[in-house]
């Protein structure tokens, strides 16, 4: 079965649990991600616990809620869609007045035949969403309100798999496991990083992996709170993964400073995808990027993405769903993601240790036979040589003398193995490790 | 009455005083200036001062100055224009042939009707100035030279004013008072900075102000060399303020470095003033930035101007009067550079102190109705939560975040209580002071 | 006799020497180049000795080398061309069929009446290089192959001129002495450059001069591996002189670091040159800049050129002889890279000693006449005065400015004698030298 399909698959298993910030939604998600990726950890943190500016809030469960009408008929019912409840309702059981269940209900006029996606974390609040086309013939009367939810001291549930590497140098990747019923925001998400890692658990790495499954906002912050001084010193590149699933055109979402390792890599990849692709300013941020890219946390993350949150019509409502998302959307993300990771993993700062122009020939680096292909490869090695000033890493060589990255790695492996290239350090720009 | 007509009748009553480099005319003109500023501190400086590579010279004062034909008629006379009278003419009493007389007259074939501006400061000389079209019909015959002038040693005056502010960091403002009767360049000048000390002393001052006027060239070389230390070491932008008053569009002429945060609060305003400017080089430089800006001396010093200088038809002649100056020139250009000192008041290096975003909701600090404003304002104050990194100062993040410096002023300092963002240093390019 | 005619003169004398990468062809060809410039070295480095990555190998020499056809006609004669025989040929004396000797024979379908240029320097081999046109009427039969040549342990030679100068500093020339009977690649490179010495040897030289006669790659390979120190100290400047004989557009090849002086005043020059040119990428190199600019080698050394090596129909044939290379193309490439030294011996970098604008009327250095160059002169005079900041050279205030930096430097050397403008050092980014 194609990657794509298996990600598809995947989506739609998990697509009917109700998720939320908090609550046993997040964990089955997370067990069926662990049923993938054995290497996953759980953990909890109680509710109470400060981080940064933050506290974790009490656990949200929920095991019904109904809307009934004059006649009795059902109006809006959890079992049917989990976007009919506000995520972190209060439980209520009450008769209403068509008037005075107005100001607890969502519907979306423009969008009349979508449920719309709603919460409210930190105010206590209870509330139904519903199509418009529903709410608008709702006739006068009375309305039994019934939601058993559970609103108590837990815990907030994220999950995480660090995968070492040769070098303690991190990569991240982080994606979001509270959003309900949704397909491209965000279940796509927790899909493409599963089959990323997955594909990483094969690989022989040079860098370690921490790659985070957590809910959005709340998860990043408590996630840093805990993580953020090894991050800070570690991480040379990272990917913020949301809204990969859809079949529209790429977006790319720089991190604050724009110029990062991680920018530079997911822009080369980007402009060289086949298609066009939209460019977001920072100033159009929405994810976890606002976390890690905050001032004084500072890492270096971006987002490559199919359609981007906020900006497509079926943004945060039931008409997100997995006929929007299709396997070679997925499977196109997947693929401009793990290229970057490919590109990541040989991008090296290389020296010509010998000076002046070595002689290939005595070691029998011209090609004997003289083909296109060759002439192009025996000019990216002149190329290479020429330019490996122990300055300009892989990458901008390759933008420089227009060759392929991973080409390039390949011809560099072998210079170096002639003596004719020298690895300087990983990355200049960060502290020499005690490796 | 409106500010603008309260600068332009101020212009039009010290129009009639014969001002020069040294003499009188500026004591007067200061004397006037004195009785809206109450700290205004006039210098002298005795001749044969010695001020970098200049000296101060003679004072000149002048009683009278006529010129009269073979027929007894009046050719010119300093009682009906100053401009008629070469400044710095030496005294003279004698009879000449029109021949002889020619090479002591001034007119302008191009403007027939103007009488141009001519001084001899540093070269012992007389002459007269007067409309082309009245020396083209003067008759052959004997001319009586009179001119009742005298050059003694004396003292080159200067007024100055020191607001305290908050911080010993100043910012300048530099006009002139030696311009005889013209009143784009410069009667504009004085009136246009007057008033903005009269709005300088009724305000919370941050900065101290340094606000000078003073003869051209030669006054701020003057001053320099009695004050260069303390505003190399204080000055953290200014302003040369010269042909502020005529109706046409706004000028831009920058420090020689170009970039410095004079130039950009300069940028900033004029390119939200709604109309074109004209964005002059440091090549086309002309009034005291020669001085300010000089090798060594590198003051961040630059000029917003109505026409500039040399670049207008009726300048450094009679035509430049009351008539092109009007108080809806004077007005633009007052409120143009006092939005400059308006952000340079606000623009500070903030910084978030708390790592990720802070929880705004607990603070009260997201509006309780949503209207277009609220969220506009909301915005604002996630971008400067965003942006506040302790490096760039608020007018780079205002233009980054497309909102205006003074509304985010006025957000920084609401969350600057919430203890959500602190206060840097006022300036990270300047050495630290002990306040 | 016109400078480019004595150039063209010189290239025909020595058109018809057998040169190669060592042997007496190089030797005569300095012996003649010597005549010209009596300080001219000669160095003998011997075949086995080491540079870097290479081996000097044996010396070449070749007496004769005839192909004659089955019926007794001569194919190809060494004497009525160099080129009809591979460079480094080995010696032999046989008869071959048609078909065994096609693989030693070499032409151009593309270019039917020219003989290519074809070596053979680290592979034993020997081939004959004729015009396709001749070889593709070649009958059938037994050819007879003759080649009398001695590959022997010898010499690699060149030629190097130091003209000193009032600094340690260098200006390093370069260009090449192998290439056989072939005229814009190469003797307009050695004929250019033959001018440029006798030039600079009656001037008074600011900085001093390396100048090298050598051969392609192994030359400035086993040039660089003996004076590489000195090289790297003291270089502020250089050009490889290569094909600049023809008379069509001029070429510009940058440094690898693309920005160094030598670059600057390249484009300087050729901006201002009257015709358009050029401008290759440092990825189409392909003569000695490989070396000079190699990692860690990193010589400020870039070209100008007419057409340049391997982008013009002729390039490495018997067609690019004394009529493709004309008087007038060599005299424009020698002014134009004279106009560069020139540039380079007045680019200073001057301060302003005194604070503020210098009074130049006490000094007499305003004009008494005005006319449009004095004002233009003053003008200038005013920019340097304006500008000269201690960090900016000549060159770039001149650019600035918009002004001829050699008239730039005549005024700037009469504000010294006034002690209105000092020197700093010679290149701030250079070591101090103790001189």
């Amino acid at each position: 079965m194609r990657l794509g399909e298996q990600m598809h698959d995947f989506a739609a298993k998990i697509f009917p649990i109700c998720r939320s910030l908090t609550g046993n939604g997040v964990r089955e998600t997370l067990a069926e991600i662990h049923a993938h990726l054995p290497p996953l950890n759980i953990h909890e943190v109680p509710s109470g616990t400060r981080a940064f500016d933050w506290t974790v809030p009490d656990e949200w469960n929920i095991s019904a809620a109904r809307l009934t009408g004059p006649d009795g008929q059902l109006v809006a019912d959890l079992r049917q869609h989990n976007l009919h409840v506000v995520g972190y309702s209060e439980p209520i059981d009450c008769v209403l007045k068509l008037e005075q269940l107005q100001e607890h209900l969502f519907s979306l006029p423009d969008l009349p035949d979508a449920i719309p996606y709603v919460t409210s974390y930190y105010r206590r609040y209870w509330g139904f969403c519903l199509p418009d086309r529903v709410r608008e013939s709702l006739p006068r009367g009375d309305y039994r309100v019934k939601i058993d939810s559970v609103l108590a001291p837990g815990n907030l549930t994220y999950g995480e798999v660090i995968l070492p590497g040769e070098s303690e140098r991190e990569v991240l990747l982080s994606t979001y496991v509270c959003h309900p019923s949704m397909a491209n925001n965000e279940l796509s998400g927790p899909a493409v990083t599963t089959w990323l890692v997955k594909w990483l658990m094969e690989k022989k790495r040079r860098f370690t992996y921490r790659v985070v499954f957590i809910p959005e906002t709340l998860g990043s912050i408590v996630y840093l709170s805990r993580n953020l001084e090894i991050m800070r010193r570690n991480t040379v590149a990272g990917f913020n993964i949301s809204c990969v699933g859809d079949n529209r055109c790429f977006s790319y979402l720089p991190s604050r400073n724009g110029n990062t390792l991680s920018d530079r890599v997911a822009l080369h990849v980007l402009k060289r995808i086949g298609q066009a692709y939209k460019h977001y300013s920072y100033l159009d941020r929405g994810s976890d990027e606002r976390q890690y890219c905050a001032p004084g946390v500072d890492l270096p993350i971006c987002s490559i993405m199919r359609s981007k949150y906020g900006c497509y019509p079926e943004y945060h409502t039931s008409a997100d769903d997995l006929t929007l998302v299709t396997p070679d959307g997925l499977e196109g993300a997947y693929m401009a993601i793990r290229r970057c990771l490919e590109i990541l993993e040989v991008n090296r700062i290389w020296r010509a240790p010998v000076l002046c122009e070595p002689q290939l020939g005595k070691r029998g680096l011209y090609p004997t036979t003289s083909t296109r292909d060759s002439a192009d490869s025996t000019r990216t090695m002149m190329n290479l040589l020429a330019y490996a000033d122990g300055k300009q890493d892989l990458l901008s060589i390759a933008e420089t003398i227009d060759a392929d990255p991973l080409e390039c790695a390949s011809i560099a492996l072998i210079l170096a193995e002639h003596g004719l290239l020298a690895d300087v350090v990983e990355y200049s720009n960060l502290p020499k490790l005690a490796l």
